[in-house]
């Protein structure tokens, strides 16, 4: 006989009392293998949302969830990876991907598909027609070893308890719990290798953490966990109130993040990438202060060196470069106009996400099929002056969704981008930087 | 398409939000059928756990899960029960219930059985051999017509939503959730048709409501929700730090039942019983002022009335007289004998309980056979004088049982009833009185 009952740390957990590594290790394990029942599980989940966790059962819940499954394991400082919050238009990783390995670092990059408002690495990578993305840890190990960054998909022998508290948390509303996302985030970095972590938390309309303090919390749970687990981390606040660059789209994001590693990419795109990918680069010790961390980054685009690495590896991960070179764009364009002159003044930015999954460019459930050619093309961002008649986006569709464009062009007019006759500030890109 | 979801009612709650009447009949409608899951109900009783309900959520609640089943209509202030947070040696109902009718008062009875500490109405009164407690509701209320006190088992017919979601909160440690509490309470009595209700709430070591606070608090939730449905209530606060009465056990507890309807009952289980049918005879107006009531019941024992119309009851719902008159009692005892003189400080009263089970006479899992013959009579009482080696108690079990019982016997002179050297007060038994 165990020595828990689910009732019990369920009860523990509900009367605000800190769980031990036992405790969380055998409730956990216990749903894994069926013994505790999902009705158990997200009760539990429930209390933990409202009555949080401190940062050591934090570390405890991430510690079990990594242990449920398959580990990479890799010596040295220099194995790096970024993980972002998600966002409108986040394509950076493939471009800091490429820097920071051109720099020196091993980056074991493991990245998720799109769901609802939010795009998925793995959908945009796909765009390239062969690229591989079901990666098993062997040739893992072996890509990583030949290309210094290898971009994979998570398997399901990655963090399986991960994937069964997730599909919970899912349908019913405990997605949003900072300890719960921190022990998810970091359980499958962790299990990926990474002995580094810079993490990307937006804020802001479109992302996940909608306030500036939820997104602090966020950042301190994550670095706090990661010093329980001896790891660098840093984690950095940046603006998620308009879509990140110019271009939102599958395929469009893979053409702009190539248009950026040759140095050619658009300001804020190019100076977000720079900046984490020196933090990589930094965490990996591969210079000595942040500046020469970012001049070295700035270094590798100029020479060209991250584009070379990040053709070497497509073409390493099975993508064609003919399809790289020549990614499909759909067709047909349809131009949103300012209807009045003055400044842009917002976005709403994760409407704008589900206007990509309306067009078909991302998925409403898990599974679906998505369209690679849809997309956005932002002319304009906040604080840009607009004439009346001035083109503000270009929405990129198939000829038969004619009429669908017309009302998603509305609605960009209507309601989701507003312009003000007052001229407004850019945000901040980069709010605040935290390290351990 | 429905305008709900579970996720974004999950989610209402959880935001402390105030749920409507369709939300909350959407949500338990879609358990019951299945189309929302387990784990979401779960997630949503830990929600209103630790959020709250307000008045009107709770009525809402009653409402939805008395309108989940089958229910009876009386018309009249006449039809009252009483139900009982429950307790240790609680048989109150077996006296007041034949009091208030004999008294003019309608008694529809359904009870449950017992789990855990706690013992149950029906498993008591299945002591006498014969009785049946699984009554359909045509056959309810010709009982009802024909004797005016029926005491029927709870069907599946009756609430069962009721049913679903206790069975959930019974493995989620959400139980002890006051708007939970009285939706469960009150859906129960209203479909079985009382217009009126007496609430015995317990406190103490015993009961459910440890504090006098929380007791008051599901008072009041209780009185409230019985507004809303425009029923009368009367809720009493009474002390559970000792049995009720002298014996504990299924058999002994009916043995003692009678003795009180006789007239010769211990004083805290008659006065109690007297003051609980009193106020069901004043809901149902049938005495002008609690003191006329009080006379009223008085003289149902003393020209036995009461104790004729207990009898026709077990009569009437196929109990043998013959097994009424000589209930089974095991017949081996162990006295329990006091280690030092002083005064009965103080008993743990769920502890008994428990000890109860240990002997077969409760059940640990629901759907457990039970033993009625074995139990306990307490000698003493909390400020009794006792001198050593007197007798404090007595158990009541079956030869192969000898250790056990010496193992039970050593327990409860070590731990579960302590003597002090100085005087104790004798705990109030009648609290508080609230009603509407």
């Amino acid at each position: 006989m165990s020595e828990f009952t689910a009732y019990s740390i369920i009860a523990a957990k509900k009367n605000k009392k800190e769980l031990s590594y036992k405790e969380i290790k055998w409730f956990v394990d216990s749903a894994v293998s069926g013994k505790v029942h999902k009705y158990q599980l997200s009760a539990l989940l429930m209390a933990i949302y409202l009555n949080g966790m401190s940062t050591e059962e934090t570390a405890h819940l991430t510690r079990v969830m990594l242990d449920s499954g398959e580990k990479l394991k890799f010596r040295g400082h220099h194995y790096v990876d970024k993980h972002s919050t998600g966002g409108i238009g986040d394509k950076a990783s493939f471009i800091l991907g490429p820097i920071a390995a051109a720099c020196g670092v091993k980056v074991p990059m493991i990245a998720g598909r799109g769901l609802g408002h939010t795009g998925g690495t793995i959908d945009k990578i796909e765009s390239v027609k062969g690229f591989k993305t079901g990666i098993d840890s062997k040739k893992f190990k072996e890509l990583l070893k030949k290309n210094d960054f290898v971009l994979s998909a998570q398997t399901k022998k990655i963090t399986p308890a991960d994937g069964l508290i997730y599909s919970i948390r899912d349908v019913t509303a405990t997605i949003e719990s900072i300890p719960l996302i921190t022990a998810s985030i970091m359980s499958k970095k962790l299990a990926e290798g990474a002995n580094g972590i810079v993490m990307d938390i937006k804020t802001g309309s479109g992302s996940f953490m909608k306030t500036s303090k939820r997104a602090t919390e966020l950042a301190k749970s994550i670095l706090g966990t990661a010093k329980q687990f001896n790891k660098g981390a840093t984690a950095l606040l940046t603006d998620m109130s308009q879509p990140l660059g110019n271009k939102v789209g599958n395929s469009l994001e893979i053409i702009e993040s190539l248009d950026t590693l040759k140095g050619n990419g658009p300001e804020d795109l190019t100076k977000l990438s720079v900046e984490l990918a020196a933090h990589m680069v930094l965490l990996a010790k591969k210079a000595k202060n942040i500046k020469e961390a970012r001049t070295k980054c700035i270094e590798v685009i100029e020479n060209q060196k991250a584009y070379d690495l990040f053709r070497k590896v497509v073409a390493s991960q099975g993508g064609k470069l003919s399809s790289l070179d020549n990614l499909e764009v759909a067709k047909t364009k349809t131009c949103v106009l300012a209807r009045t002159s003055g400044y842009i003044k917002s976005f709403k930015n994760d409407v704008i996400g589900l206007k990509l999954v309306d067009l078909g460019g991302g998925r409403k459930v898990a599974g679906e099929k998505i369209d690679h050619a849809v997309g956005f093309d932002f002319h304009k961002k906040i604080g840009d002056q607009v004439k009346k008649g001035e083109k503000i986006l270009t929405i990129f569709h198939h000829k038969k969704q004619n009429t669908l464009a017309r009302k998603i062009k509305k609605e960009f007019q209507d309601d989701i981008i507003l312009i003000s006759k007052t001229k407004t500030n850019k945000p901040k890109l980069i709010q605040k930087v935290m390290s351990l």
